[in-house]
């Protein structure tokens, strides 16, 4: 890939922002954690595993940032520092996952000298993005065998590199089947409102000379019933124990239509995304963002002013339209309790 | 309702501009019927009855502007005016049956002096443009019986006054209930990619103070699962012989999503919309239209410079997902092919 998503370099967090591709590649240089909780808020970056990276290294910098005589007030602010990136959004369990490891680690090293709980914090943000890339591509490994050759295969959102620290986690599975030399082709939905499709799936695919075609996201059923779908691969924001799915608002409709054409669908996610203190979706937190994201593109109104809008960001595919789940350690199919409950115990 | 669509005054077609609602309401003024086949291509006027009053008014107009010595000359140069206006759009049919109608006139006046000719064919566009809105009156009055008491109806893309000679198709369902106090309320899909549900449906609709709230298209799923759909009316731009339809692009997604909830699925439509002659939908031929309407919005790049795109503009939804047709002679449920039979023979 000719990006980085996102990277500590020099006591910073730099991060590609996202709100301005495809029309301008702009990497933003944080070294507040109250900077890093906006720039996710604000979707600068965006993508489970990638907040996930994000969190951290946030509580890394915040770590940096406390000004404490002892390890109590640290503690306390550091507790204070990970309050704030847990507030940034809801939906996403990758990001509590994230913050709860560098909680870890910071208890871990109790009572060393603060400098090196500080490294400490760093190195394991830093840790976690290098994981990161390692999962996705080991799901792009379990997942290519699922992809036939010469396939057209639909994607939502993005869940790609720009989603992850790199690779992706369903274009990971997309990527690894063109390395295998599948001569694949996507299809991506733009992904209203946000247009994560039409702008990030669209580019980093078209850097890697993946052969692409942009749709709008009501289209997809119309391709489907004219057999121009091969599979369905999309990511995930959090997934119950039962195998419910929660994920881009708009990936229930394409896990219905499949369903309906007979076509496999296909959900791609690292572990640190099942959430099993959950039995089911019904209480998946969904996060409703500000309206002027349906009402205004790039700033410029569609609507008529003053329309009510609702926007919720996500929604949830029950586990019965879900063909199979794909993880760093292998794929569920069918029967998710247990199988997910096995694979979050490798 | 406080807009006029469109109307014949003063020897010109006058129509809303709907390319630039809702941000500007401007009145594009036509003597010419090469400007107003150029009109219906671009879109200055869409809706199937519509785009079929405007193509009328276009034959109207082209038989002014002949300039013809003998009936023979003045029937050829008619023939071709009809071929002009046929070639606009290829999937709403209500276009072929009012150039149909406006030949039929033309020829039933033939041997009287070209004036007259002239005169009648104005008349007969005036007249279809008058049928169409009493036509959408009566489409109202036996579709608000549909509509429950409270009941929140989805509807996608504009099949309301400004897709018609005035009140609407789907939107003339809703408009009657509304006027006949049933205190529903709305749900329009944006209407991807050319907006027509963020910028017309919400527009006309707020102008008649009936409550919409405006989502992305792919939320209707997400919100048929919360139970806060009632049921779904859309109109149609051409129904086959076994009920099989074409609407705007997506309408199949929200009929699969819609009987996958239980929810009723209407589609609301003048029998000059029914294609008798087609069997079944799979022969309906579907319009794709520029890449750009993906790509830019008001003009501004949404995607990568050079992505594949494709855009079709409509999709058949297969009669099994429509729980009624509604016409304005009655309402068709179930057995199309002999429903809609002796509807069309009424």
């Amino acid at each position: 890939m000719s990006f980085r998503t996102i990277e500590w370099r020099d006591d910073a967090v730099i991060m590609i922002d996202q709100t301005r591709l495809p029309m301008e590649e702009v990497y933003q240089r944080y070294t507040d954690f109250n900077a890093v909780a906006e720039a996710i808020r604000g979707m600068v970056v965006r993508g489970a595993p990638a907040i996930g990276v994000a969190a951290a290294m946030g509580v890394a910098l915040g770590a940096r940032e406390i000004i404490a005589d002892t390890q109590e007030s640290f503690f306390r602010q550091l507790e204070n520092v990970c309050d704030v990136m847990a507030r940034t959004r809801p939906t996403a369990v990758n990001l509590f996952w994230a913050i709860e490891r560098m909680k870890q680690k910071a208890l871990s090293l109790k009572g060393n000298p603060l400098e090196t709980i500080r490294t400490g914090l760093k190195e394991e943000a830093i840790r976690i993005e290098a994981e990161d890339l390692a999962i996705c591509k080991n799901i792009g490994r379990h997942g290519a065998d699922l992809i036939p050759e010469g396939a057209t295969i639909l994607t939502h959102c993005n869940a790609g590199g720009l989603a992850t620290a790199g690779y992706g986690t369903a274009l990971g599975v997309i990527r690894a089947a063109h390395e295998a030399g599948k001569r694949i082709q996507v299809f991506s939905d733009e992904t209203r409102p946000w247009l994560q499709g039409a702008r990030l799936t669209t580019w980093e695919l078209m850097k890697d000379s993946i052969p692409v075609t942009l749709i709008s996201d009501n289209m997809a059923g119309f391709f489907m019933s004219r057999g121009e779908i091969t599979c369905c691969v999309v990511g995930a924001d959090r997934i119950a124990a039962n195998g419910d799915t929660a994920n881009k608002i708009g990936t229930f409709s394409v896990a219905v239509l499949a369903r309906e054409h007979g076509i496999p669908f296909y959900v791609a996610a690292p572990v640190s995304t099942l959430d099993l203190s959950l039995a089911d979706g019904s209480r998946i937190p969904i996060e409703e963002r500000p309206s002027t994201e349906v009402t205004h593109i790039r700033g410029l109104p569609i609507a008529p002013e003053g329309v009510k809008v609702r926007n919720p960001s996500f929604d949830v595919t029950p586990a019965k339209y879900i063909t199979a789940i794909i993880t760093e350690y292998g794929v569920a199919r069918g029967n998710y309790t247990q199988e997910l409950a096995a694979l979050a115990a490798v």
